[in-house]
């Protein structure tokens, strides 16, 4: 398939051309960046630096392409939203512009989250990946309100690493602020609340910190049932829901040193691990989810949502699986 | 006075020194260590190397002195108790033999907490630091739990870095797991819940998560209020508590980039930073308080709580501000 | 092709299962690990957890296979080599055991560095890889070395990663001591240089800082030229060299934010970056490299010297370029 | 002594605001920032958060007042300067326009570099203070030169944190680019170079990285002597040289951890530490300086040698000694 990916020069671009250059079924034709427009794309992305042939190109003129992956600011794909889809047969965005299925234009996107909405995604030709926390909250989340284990609300404690705020330098991004930073920039009433609620069906009443982390996303949700749980239900719970996902992995070790997921080890693989504990009590349940923000986040959730739904192998193209230590 | 450090070559004890070296008052008579004895302490602790002259001794024989400030590990102190209460006239123990004032011998100490026991700390001559992460926490959940703004148990978020872990290699703290690490250690049943307790008459549910810090603790406590709160409830709550602590700074700004407690800015400082926000339905109360462990939660919080008792100016030797950047 | 890894437990051991685990002209049937014996690999090595039944084994017993893949400590693998090479018809040392020519049995095995010895390794069966720094040091000074670009000696600086240490604890590793260390642990004298004497032909005095990156090395290399050099000397003689590496890319751009080589975009990947500058007067060439410790330095460069040793594509199995942002 | 800080809001004017507060001889009366004027210093440097009262102001109308510290950019203070000195019976300033004393208005200042200028700053009232990185390349450097032991140019690798290219976001300081970098931003003609020359009589060959710190210069300088030299000899040669400095600490330990100069544990300290090695055959000597750019590269160095201008005791506001472990 003929691919282009648009907002090339970004972090969330960045990794799709690595992931399309080395997805045997992908062929990248043209990467977008009207900042970088004749450059080399290594010159920007150094970690592809051999593709010294790929140059950035301006968006104005779309070559015609299978696949066209969007990785364009808030209302930047939606406002040339036609010209985009008569160039491509199918459009999987990384944005937030289509995530709202109430939305305009939104129901015509199927959520580009495959543990979640797999058969949906089947044949699929619009693909909206959901934001890098709602889905660790989603995954961590739904299969305990679907099986009735928490009440309505839960306190979601979100850490992300910078790279989600994106390749713009900012005072926030400033190295010297950033660094050591464990700053809670939205203690309160993030908009992601609304997405988390929208895919599990629970109020998330989230906190978010800017951790010492580049890559990394780490949800913890504290949940509180309605009557105390056992940690077997909440493993069976988990098993029934995902024990045959290829990209989800149960860690909840009772001993050694890894025994929850931890975003370190996922960087530039697809995983997103998912663990719990449970008060002595019964009465809260921790449920932790890690992923990296930029891969399972974005662009690896993107490849794996369009493997689905071409019927590709789901894992074709996202066999990396991370690095220890890093 | 003529003071002594128990335990100097740990990363307390070399925090004890280097306020205890910079306090007009004190007087540094011996650093005990058993494995560095002989060796001169800016050996072991690099910022101390001016002071060329003062060397590490057995801990076998003590001088008699008026102040003994223990860093030693759990129950030493316990073990030798008596022949330390007969060479010095106060004890101020940083380690948790006597934190519990029903546990052995407990009840001769008093609390090392300015903010909540300053007026039983005049005088005192056995003085028991609580653990950071129980100062922290405490500093934070009292003042609201107090004013009836607060249900029984909190979800207590606590980050902390890795000084917290002693100066003893360990796998958990080798560098290449530790560097980028977002490890949930604790993900239920911390057994400063029960301090924390103790101190502030609220179940605390803990999840202690280690994160890429040398140095720092910050608490996250959600908290339930049995009715809709405003923040100016909070606000009042907090300023009743503490407007006149030299060493607690209520941030909790509108705009601006450090709007809440951020434990970066704290280093080798004596300060505990607080601030909060409140759900849009006045239900949840999100408090974040921030402090350096080695300092506020163990060095500082000693000789900031030994010049309570001994009648000098509170701030006298901690005049240190932290610094920015960092 | 049946492979083991020995001293699978250990950092490099981990990346050379990763490597092996996903390359498809090899099997993995055996990871030896004394300490984790039965336990699965994935508890050591997080990014493997997927790799559920793969489990250490005791390294008592070795399965007959065709390649041998060592990660043992100095002086392990000549110990038991007999038995070894009775196990597998051809071993690739990862160790510091036989890179000595000169050395015990060193002669009987050919050096692990395609880029300098690719005709020597077609056909190989016993390969051993040089050690990281030395690795950079040699790609970096032999092309200038044998263009006569360098008179008899270089200062040579190194700065390495933690991950370069292993995975045992120690109070060099130590996190609180070594996340913000820029430590000179040799200042003159490291053994490394008579392996850069050996590979490139020119007395290198190194000096080494352990920098506060996980994995990583760079080498910068301060070469005085006989006569004034032009920066296009130096480029030929790279380009004669690298032109057709398929691991070597020269980066030494004019403008951009990425102009010379630079770790942190290497992590996971084979690549070894090269680059270089001219003082004004032409007296002095400052060439950089930098690798991925674990691999290239290690794991993929063991990899890679089996590909060309068995006649594999080179690149099988090292198609994964790194990451960034990272 | 009344004191005005201009440009207060950057790293440094922050740096010598947290010093003049704490300084017993100094009042500061007036903080200038365009930017921030009318807000409290404590919104932009947050280790200040406690002087409430404390506003930036505008810099267009100047308190008359003792002393005046610039930490304006380059060409800004030569701008205003008449208005200035009209304002401020002394001027220390600490940007570069007065640096070179060949240069406009640079004859009337005196190097602020108490180790090498000490009799010339008593009595000053126009102190310049040199570059971080030449103020520990010099002191580095110079006492070799002077006693021979070097010949006329040394390679001189500079390592720096992020804080010294300033408060400005750039993408050179983004955080995602910036934490884990190795970058050699400078590998050849550094401007510092004639600087270093001056100071010294030494050509300097610099090369200059940005490593992954926010604070600290390391400057590792490889000199060739004309003949072999002993250790014993270059102490002497340190010793005559510093032997009474307040600021200098020879670190040079032939075992233990901290065996050279670290700038991490002189964060927030004056001191510049010094030590150094020789190679086997006596033909490299290898000195290692290092300094907290922001203090004795910047504000402490200004703060130092206004002491001694004054004739203060020089350590004054100058005590806090560094941390360990930071």
């Amino acid at each position: 398939m003929k691919a282009t990916v648009l907002g090339a020069a970004g972090y969330v671009g960045g990794e799709l051309l690595r992931l399309a250059l080395g997805h045997p079924e992908l062929d990248v034709v043209q990467a977008t960046s009207r900042r970088h427009a004749g450059r080399p794309v290594g010159l920007v992305h150094p970690h592809l630096r051999h593709h010294a042939g790929l140059l950035f190109t301006e968006p104005d003129t779309l070559e015609p392409v299978d696949v066209l992956f969007s990785a364009l600011p808030r209302g930047e794909l939606a406002r040339v939203h036609d010209r985009i889809t008569s160039a491509a047969r199918t459009v999987v965005d990384l944005g937030p512009d289509f995530r709202d299925p109430e939305g305009p234009g939104g129901a015509h996107y199927v959520t580009g989250l495959p543990e979640l909405y797999r058969s949906a995604l089947a044949g699929a030709t619009r693909i909206s990946v959901p934001g890098c926390m709602a889905t660790a909250a989603a995954v961590a989340i739904r299969p305990l309100a679907a099986a009735g284990l928490t009440r309505d609300d839960a306190v979601v404690d979100a850490r992300t690493g910078s790279s989600g705020a994106g390749a713009e330098p900012s005072p926030a991004t400033h190295h010297p602020e950033r660094q050591h930073a464990m700053r809670i920039y939205k203690a309160t009433g993030h908009r992601h609340e609304r997405e988390i609620a929208r895919l599990c069906g629970v109020r998330a009443r989230m906190t978010v910190t800017a951790v010492p982390l580049v890559r990394g996303v780490q949800v913890v949700a504290h949940l509180r049932p309605p009557r105390p749980v056992a940690r077997a239900e909440v493993w069976s719970a988990f098993r029934d829901a995902y024990a045959d996902e290829p990209f989800v992995r149960l860690v909840a070790h009772r001993s050694g040193l890894h025994r929850l997921p931890d975003p370190q080890f996922l960087c530039g693989g697809n995983f997103v691990d998912l663990g719990f504990d449970v008060d002595d009590d019964g009465l809260r349940v921790v449920v932790v989810a890690a992923l990296d923000n930029l891969v399972k986040g974005a662009a690896g959730g993107a490849v794996q949502s369009l493997n689905v739904a071409q019927g590709f192998e789901e894992r074709t193209g996202l066999e990396f699986p991370g690095l220890h230590p890093v």
